[in-house]
């Protein structure tokens, strides 16, 4: 065996749950890895996890001790995945690669959910040293595993040659059907198939990308839990029948991975019992959903429905409170349904949670389509679309739907104008009006399905209230208006405290 | 005549809208004005607006064309106050000032829109050279002119200085009525009434709270917006009609300044049309409503009603898109209403605006509150209610309203436990809902409406279904969950992909 034979493809800094994941993922896909981590119990863990799924007489990990280690057993130019926690720790892995010698020409690809601001930085702040990548994953444990979502993004030459390794490691969809091909077992590879990655753009882009999808996530995840909501206490039904409603939607336009495991949680017993009974109602964050809404805030496109997922988890923190205001402050008198009444009821539920998502989706690529034009990238939302049918925490067959809106109009200014979601929504908002009346009624709050319905309503107002609020601004603050009977651009200016009020052209 | 007497109190920067008035202001309050501005044309005009009102011989306003010349005009240690717009510009006139020789003892108050965390910057940064001291002012032109409302922070020391100046130009506050004290002539001073000024607390603290204000006037111009729409387009009243509504609820517990400008700005006419049906319908913003949003989402309080007003200005402004949205897409069929109906709802709305109105201020408040712990202030809540009595633009009697609640409870978590706010909520919470589900099925946008109804229905439950979003997020992120049978922190995951999906303990 020759040295160069000896020396691995790729270098792997972090071995955690996706770490050691997308480490075997890797090998299945024929890449030779060494394998570094700063808890060393780790590394010996993922050569132990090889040794038992590998099948070959040859070793596909090689453990590493030490960063210089790590660079020594790679061939150069040296391609080094990190899969660290955000923030700090990407820093302290960049100046140790450089302590240990990292070259210019090698690339680093950061896996994690770095804030895309921080990218553009860190790739501005290493480039001498070597090439920053940004690559977010998506899909958790499994998704790392037998195929994730890849959203790349950075220097063109990197992705020349990360390209055939993300494009193997990668989520399959079958083209014909626009369903995720199944890849489950170690061992086994899909090397057909369109793969879920594909070039975002400049350094940040990717991040930006994968952050958008996970404030989607959020807002996804939302809708699915205020409708169990509703179900549970608008309805009184028990968690079975809420699982089974759920597995029965999982069949038609709402089948996605979301309400697939959705359906899995509530159908878990302990003793007896639904698992979901026990779990504390208080959800956590770690901060990709609430970077959606500040940036939404920020660019000004609106995306109430994500900020209201954000803010739902927040109110939940407040579990002290809501038990002290749940005695002092009243609701309507729960009311009896009959079975018919709570067939029809469970009928436009559905529907308020179809119409609901397409206006969560709409609010996410109009995000993107806002920030592409502030930060100057050439996004490809059908392609965006495409690598999120499968591998991702939102992949569903409702992928392929907007894949084909942004194919049919790759200037789509949102998914509200394109044909098919139009009539969607168009056949479905009475019913979604309806469900959204009798929760408000029931006392069940429901703020993402409600606010992406007065989303809806604002969106196809041609004339918003927004003409007094611009009276009330020049009133109080000579902000001044535009008048619709007058030239585009020109304001006005009334003199709202003198007593003939006269209005001047300003 | 000695030197001494020549030297005046004050100097001020920046005579704009804002400035010039706040410098008319001081003048009538007794203060001697050393007013410059870059601009001479403006200084030019401050001189001969206080000639205009000037009844005593003496000149109260001193022109001055240079920074040096300010300073050698004025009083040491000198008292400068800023009136520049928020950002680069406060940056500029204090370099300006250190290179015209400022002093380390001189005190210089921004009282412009200045996002919190800058003012915590410059204080630090222009420590050595002066003291930076903030003031945000409330109440536009009009209170600027005869009595704003003050919220200062920063130096202790400085506010020794400050204050029996804030307190004389401030608006004034009968305490037997909870209501202004009227100020509207040139030379009218009004030297008895609560003071609308109070300390805030260190650097920033008072440009947050100033931030906070701002929020919440979104939402409460949102709130009144939503009205009229749905008066308008819903019920098909014409404007007049919707004035005199609006005046008749001027008169009850929505009696609010933000209330009467809005019936001023509906009954203005031009050449026979109500103004309001000229204005173009798209809302203009300048940065502290979505600060507020940001820092809500930033500090982990809900504040949905907020977001959703930010959200609503920027939905407008996308006007040509939502001119092509309502092209394809479809809402309910309009109906027709009877005198009777139309009353009845009419009713139910004014509950809505007043629920919602409650539940706004309440987000406001618990955002201050999470701030408070954030950054380790000791804000008092009654206090800031005090202040916001009158001369901003949320004044109201309402204010005196929150005066209480603190009062009658300093520690006070929310607003909704408040023994008279809960009463108002318990009271009007079956007609806010039975507004908000008619407002939904007539397919009129309210998202603030709406928003403030599923924050009141959230924070009054005990258990929301963030108890299965904890499964979704155990299931494909191994984020784990607490139970409610076990004591609190300790962390459990169930091993999803596994066969036997066994609990374990983390």
């Amino acid at each position: 065996m020759t040295q160069e034979q000896q020396l691995c493809d790729i270098g792997f800094i972090g071995l955690g749950v996706m770490g050691k994941n997308l480490v075997l993922n890797l090998a299945d896909n024929g890449y030779s890895i060494a394998a570094f981590d700063l808890d060393h119990e780790k590394v010996k863990e993922a050569i132990a996890l090889d040794k038992e799924e590998n099948t070959s007489e040859a070793a596909r990990v090689t453990g590493c001790f030490s960063y210089t280690e790590l660079l020594s057993k790679l061939k150069a130019p040296h391609l080094i995945v990190l899969s660290v926690p955000a923030g700090e720790p990407v820093d302290q892995v960049s100046e140790s690669l450089i302590g240990a010698g990292i070259q210019p020409d090698d690339i680093v690809i950061d896996t994690g959910n770095s804030l895309w601001v921080d990218t553009v930085a860190r790739e501005e702040k290493y480039k001498n040293n070597f090439i920053l990548f940004s690559s977010a994953v998506s899909g958790g444990e499994e998704g790392a595993r037998f195929g994730p979502s890849l959203m790349p993004s950075g220097s063109p030459y990197a992705w020349t040659r990360i390209k055939p390794i993300w494009e193997a490691i990668a989520a399959k969809v079958d083209p014909a059907t626009g369903k995720p091909i199944e890849r489950t077992k170690p061992g086994q590879i899909v090397d057909s198939g369109d793969p879920c990655t594909a070039y975002i753009g400049p350094a940040g882009a990717g991040h930006y990308v994968k952050m958008v999808h996970n404030g989607i996530e959020y807002a996804d995840m939302q809708i699915i839990c205020e409708a169990y909501h509703v179900l549970r206490n608008g309805l009184s039904l028990p968690t079975e029948e809420i699982a089974d409603i759920f597995a029965q939607w999982n069949q038609g336009p709402l089948d996605s991975y979301l309400m697939e495991i959705s359906v899995d949680v509530l159908r878990h017993k302990v003793d007896g019992e639904p698992l979901v009974n026990l779990i504390l109602d208080t959800a956590g964050q770690k901060g990709t959903g609430l970077w959606t809404a500040v940036s939404s805030l920020e660019v000004g496109a609106p995306a109430p429905t994500i900020s209201q997922a954000v803010y739902a988890r927040s109110i939940s923190s407040f579990k002290s409170l809501r038990e002290q205001a749940s005695e002092v402050l009243t609701g309507p008198v729960q009311k009896s349904y009959s079975d018919e009444e709570k067939a029809t009821f469970i009928d436009e539920l559905h529907d308020a949670i179809y119409c609901a998502k397409i206006c969560a989706y709409a609010q996410g690529f109009q995000l993107m389509k806002q920030a592409e034009k502030e930060h100057g990238w050439k996004l490809d939302f059908a392609s965006i679309a495409k690598i999120w049918r499968a591998g991702c925490i939102i992949r569903a067959v409702f992928l392929q739907s907007i894949t084909d809106a942004f194919e049919r109009n790759d200037d789509l200014e949102n998914l509200l104008l394109d044909e098919f979601f139009a009539k969607q929504l168009n056949e479905n908002q009475q019913s979604w009006r309806k469900a959204i009346a009798n929760i408000t009624l029931m006392g069940i709050p429901a703020g993402a399905l409600s606010s992406a319905l007065s989303y809806y309503d604002s969106m196809r107002s041609n004339v918003l209230p927004a003409n007094l609020l611009q009276g009330q601004r020049d009133y109080f603050g000579a902000h001044t208006f535009e008048r619709v009977d007058k030239p585009k651009g020109k304001k006005y200016h009334v003199q709202w405290s003198t007593d003939n009020k006269e209005m001047i052209k300003v």
